[in-house]
């Protein structure tokens, strides 16, 4: 067995499969004779020492991770500032690795993840301490930079995709004496892919979604409510797609309900699809509906993409090989060879080239007309939802999900003060 | 082929299953051969003799409807009052059946189909016109007399389990940084079937969901407020499911957002889970996740429960039999034999124990403290979702649902001044 330990983490919003790349990084250290910890909800629980030897968990058990959502060792919302501003954090996060041997560090994650991870590595570097850190790639935002595309995204668009063409169908049914106008709200605060994705439901003129209003476009309600008349009067009915991040020309987001912030400094949403209900049924008098899906299009592994999960679990194994190789301050990445059929290999990109920047959709993967996608969209989310991987389930009828119960590794360092 | 046509028709809120049932009764009444007439959007498209002739399907097309969610003929919300009220109507109906010699008529629907068919039948018999109107069960309500459960209502109740599990491992995951409350909006005016059904997604004491809201149980916002805390306090985190109809004690609706009604007169809802997080947010100061899944849970056939569709094409082919056997104003129920293993069989029923009654849920089904499910409630939910019936999905990566397009059958009448 190696010296030194190698440390786990989660961070960010979870997804449907960031469990799965969990499963494959836990089964490519053993197989590796390498320890692995896990920090109890993210780089928090590595500041607090609150540590978990997985060593003890059953293979079974590992292995059931890859089709469980959620994240099996919590996750957090912490973001570290830079290495001066928050120099006591990254000094006991040194600590605590040096307490515990720890000579890899993944962490599994988005930008601001990337992001910490890095700071680390230049810490450890300062400080003379040999550690490797390596990212993860995780969000169901796709918006990382390098990577073709983000594990996590692809089983949130195919539940996207799905759950639209079924509440279209449900729609179209009813329409002539009841719901004429259908609106969806998907996640994505600054990039429309999930929005997207959801035009992935229909090809025809007149399928649904018949409208998307996408972050990239600024929202023009006069403009909106004039589409929405046309669709109905042509089709009968009419489903949009709305993001969650949609703003008027003068940058106010459509969703005034929350306002708060997490502690990324992002507005918290939630209110696009209602407003819009709204603004329809006063205005243009149709009946509507609206659905608010939330956590459900992230957590939603009964509709997981099998492109999605061997994605997440390929990034998983190349982050382990990346650490037991030194391979500092880097990330695996998708790398797309073909997009039909499919192919795709894992590549190695710097961390650097990463943290902090965010990958917006490109202009042409947009209609000209701003409310639906373009061919070249369709050719690049298509493969990213390709295949179904349900979990197992029970004879209750529910999915075999495990809840591991976790032993706390005992703490070697006083409390954390922070 | 024996004279006379059977004329089937789809009503009310549609199902993820009751395109299912259409499958079965065309299908069974081909093997008869029956000739098939579909009401576009139910007994309106009957008024309107907008008719489809079911012949012209391909089998392989037919077959596909029994995984495709929606309505495939079209519903429609449509309430017939009495024989002397709607006495016009009634004789349109009966003009249009004597037009294209429908001597069968399947309803396929809830309460107020139930009462529909029931109405059609007196009629014919008053006018000594011979017809067999037959009723199909459906809705995801469950509120049907005498039927120990109702098709749609299993997949939807499966869907509900599910995604309730699967948002709360992400709010667990993520509870110590972020959402600590998550409010699930679950389907149902006047009785907790579906909120019920939630409480499969877990089994012990402080498992989620960990507070659900029966409209059988007056809402209470202080206590309420204080069961919230509580479970937060002692669990991390809270998961609540709330009935859309709950209500106060004085009567008033907990969602006053809507506040329409439909053309049944029930009143339109869609913001108790909003209501109940904005409460959470400010008088607990937690931060709120919620969800309204709304058309979603009852369109998501990708989720269906094995035991559903089976009952759903039961019911279709027990309707048909019926028919042809000349039993008038039936309509085929689900009786249960046993709970577990379970088994069921199709018996019939009179109509007229069915129509306009609304079977609530019974007293024993609700945890003493008003807030859970009991173990008589797991006994009589668990079978329902048992099981599951995938839809066949394309290389796309999306489920091959079926949007047949019909040939409108030529009119023999004069059109509908109604």
């Amino acid at each position: 067995m190696p010296a030194g330990t190698l440390l786990y983490a989660q961070s960010g919003g979870v997804t449907a499969v960031i469990n799965a790349s969990a499963s494959a990084v836990i089964q490519a250290a053993r197989a590796r004779k390498v320890r692995v910890l896990a920090a109890r909800n993210g780089i928090l629980g590595a500041l607090r020492e609150q540590l978990i030897d997985t060593t003890s968990m059953p293979l079974a058990q590992v292995k059931a991770l890859a089709h469980t959502p959620g994240g099996a060792f919590g996750s957090c919302r912490l973001k570290l500032k830079s290495l001066d501003a928050d120099r006591a954090k990254y000094e006991r996060l040194l600590a605590v690795f040096k307490a515990h041997d720890v000579r890899w560090f993944l962490y599994n994650g988005g930008n601001d993840s990337a992001d910490t991870a890095l700071k680390v590595s230049q810490l450890a570097a300062e400080y003379g301490y040999p550690l490797t850190c390596v990212g993860v790639p995780k969000t169901i935002d796709n918006d990382l930079a390098v990577t073709d595309c983000c594990p996590g995204f692809g089983s949130a668009a195919k539940y996207t995709a799905v759950s639209v063409r079924e509440c279209a169908l449900d729609v179209a049914a009813m329409a002539e004496t009841s719901t004429k106008v259908f609106v969806y709200e998907a996640m994505g605060r600054h990039a429309g892919w999930l929005a997207a994705a959801a035009g992935l439901a229909g090809a025809g003129k007149d399928d649904a979604p018949h409208l998307i209003l996408f972050p990239e476009r600024a929202y023009d309600e006069a403009d909106f409510l004039a589409r929405v008349d046309a669709v109905v009067k042509r089709v009968g009915h009419c489903v949009v797609v709305a993001s969650e991040g949609i703003r008027t020309a003068d940058g106010r987001f459509v969703a005034d309900a929350g306002g708060g912030k997490d502690a990324f400094g992002h507005t918290q949403l939630g209110g696009v699809a209602s407003q819009l209900a709204g603004r329809v049924k006063d205005v243009l008098g149709y009946k509507v509906h609206w659905t608010l899906p939330d956590y459900l299009q992230r957590s939603a592994r009964h509709i997981a993409s099998k492109t999605d999960l061997e994605q997440a679990m390929a990034v998983g194994r190349a982050a382990v090989e990346c650490a037991l190789n030194g391979q500092n301050a880097v990330m695996p990445v998708i790398v797309r060879e073909a997009d039909a059929p499919y192919r795709w290999h894992v590549d190695i990109a710097a961390l650097s080239a990463i943290a902090n920047h965010e990958k917006t959709m490109p202009k042409g993967f947009i209609r000209k007309d701003g409310h639906g996608i373009t061919a070249a969209a369709r050719r690049y989310l298509q493969p990213l939802i390709e295949g179904e991987a349900y979990p197992p389930y029970g004879r209750n009828g529910l999915p075999d999900y495990v809840v591991p119960k976790h032993a706390a590794l005992r703490r070697k360092l006083p409390a954390w003060q922070g």
